[in-house]
């Protein structure tokens, strides 16, 4: 399946004219500050809050941007995906707007709630078995019959010069931040915080924070080269999946360090965080706080922006209510 | 115990005093919007984010109008109040910023959580049994032991015209509301609205938000005096004291009338409002929104802001996972 892959990377340039293209369809999602959680990590933190985002998370910046950039000809035929989570919504959200169909691929056994989340963007999901195997066959059956525009989650030039747009924001909002920190799964939203930093405050550091049980972008960061693994398993679900080429591109050149927390120190911050900041937000967007509070030496005096991913979550399955 | 309820009742010139007062301890709560619940309504709903305050409520404009106006000999003495909600928080909060004591009666058989937060913001607990006798004799004695000043929850004058700064904001903050919705327990809030918007905006119609199961402001209303229950049971806990005299003269002066939900209502407006909106909030805060939704021809095609009073809530035990 062909995947924008072997687009050329993206520029800065191409983050300024995404930001232009997607602005009428995205909100400029607000910062907010705790007094409580300075004093807790003796650092500044400054909260961007994408989890109140439309469609509910980040990743609608990069659907749109990649949906509103086709030509008439190209969106006649629609845009696909494979995903069950965040991105599927996204893209399904943006190509609303667009009033083209997105073809999802989704594992019949992805949650009710997920499916019914897709549909009620208007996505239109076709069900593959939950495997690599049935998905691509499924995917490509998918895109062969539809001409569809394929939009990979992450990897996808155009996603990344999305993402981009975040913390473009962030530094228009929030002066002198020495640091951001966001959560790792694919790469999607620090590629696209490298991509802004080091081209308008190269000085900021760039930190990414991954669950223990799913550190493949930290192995591969101090490996450097790309592991991926087959089936981490981690209550921040969003944060599953391999770095791929774009995504490694840039973490690989542009981040300063990746830090890991525990199951039990990611459940705790996110609970923390509803408990004190009142915002609702899903378990990967508690891994930055999590690994704040771990290395605090890293952050102390710090003014750090913190990226608030996604609020999309299972209010029946909160993870410290479980068992 | 004497409540100041005797003080004369606050003026306009009171709430721009309370605000230039209290400015330095309070957030200016961000407004937040949302396509889809003005899509439910067919109304244009404004959500003033109380949740995000100081301490967790709105009350915390009223107990630092209070403990901000008195006397440096006053302050000496500190403040006290029995409470064992937002107002025993905010006061201890209030008290703590101004270096003054701050004491709380409250039911031995208060949440654990309750005192521990009272006591987390530095307020010193004298513990009551369950029962008006005992309060009163054991506030009583408090005050007579330490001479602290009486911040009476919601009929103090100088609290009514803390909580009017709130609907100040929101009138500086949105441009051409049509109506303003609130909870309305024992009328603080609300009082607080009729006191700005019968001075800045008399054309803003004032709506009056209750649970069913605690209904006495409803009936109050419709009877054209004081009707107090004994003692209603609500999941909206923070509502279930009744109306007095201060709060019942600005009520039954300026509200357009008051609407009410039930219990099963307000649970499901709970649940929405995290779904979509991503914020924590008390189950008190959603009775607005469920009577929007029950009462759709009242707030069809107009401008409504709703105040979200607090996010003070207990997550392990969230209404819609009980039993």
């Amino acid at each position: 399946m062909k995947d924008q892959a072997d687009r050329p990377l993206p520029t800065f340039e191409d983050v300024i004219a995404a930001h232009e293209r997607i602005k009428p369809y995205i909100h400029r999602t607000p910062i907010l500050t705790s007094e409580y959680m300075n004093k807790l990590t003796g650092a500044e933190l400054f909260f961007k809050c994408e989890n109140f985002q439309k469609a509910g998370a980040f990743k609608v910046r990069g659907a749109c941007n990649a949906v509103f950039g086709l030509s008439d000809d190209e969106a006649a035929k629609g845009v696909a995906t494979h995903s069950s989570g965040n991105h599927a919504l996204s893209l399904s959200y943006a190509a609303g707007r667009r009033g083209i169909p997105c073809n999802v691929v989704m594992p019949r056994t992805a949650p009710q709630a997920k499916k019914d989340a897709v549909r009620g963007y208007g996505g239109i999901i076709t069900e593959c078995e939950p495997s690599t195997t049935s998905r691509e066959a499924v995917f490509a059956e998918v895109q062969e019959r539809t001409g569809a525009d394929f939009v990979h989650p992450y990897n996808d030039p155009r996603v990344i010069a999305g993402q981009a747009t975040c913390s473009r924001e962030f530094m228009e909002q929030v002066e002198g931040l020495d640091a951001v920190i966001a959560p790792i799964g694919g790469g999607g939203m620090i590629s696209g915080c490298c991509l802004t930093l080091s081209n308008i405050a190269p000085h900021v550091e760039i930190y990414a924070a991954e669950p223990e049980m799913a550190d493949d972008a930290y192995r591969s960061f101090k490996a450097g080269h790309i592991i991926a693994d087959d089936a981490p398993n981690t209550i921040a679900d969003g944060l599953k999946v391999p770095l791929k080429e774009n995504t490694w591109h840039f973490v690989s050149q542009h981040v300063t360090d990746i830090l890991t927390a525990s199951e039990q120190e990611i459940i705790d911050a996110m609970r923390l965080t509803w408990a004190r900041m009142k915002i609702v937000m899903e378990p990967s967007c508690a891994v930055p706080l999590a690994t704040i509070l771990k290395n605090p030496e890293v952050f102390r005096g710090k003014r750090v922006g913190v990226i608030i991913t996604g609020g999309n979550v299972d209010l029946d399955k909160l993870p410290w209510m479980a068992g």
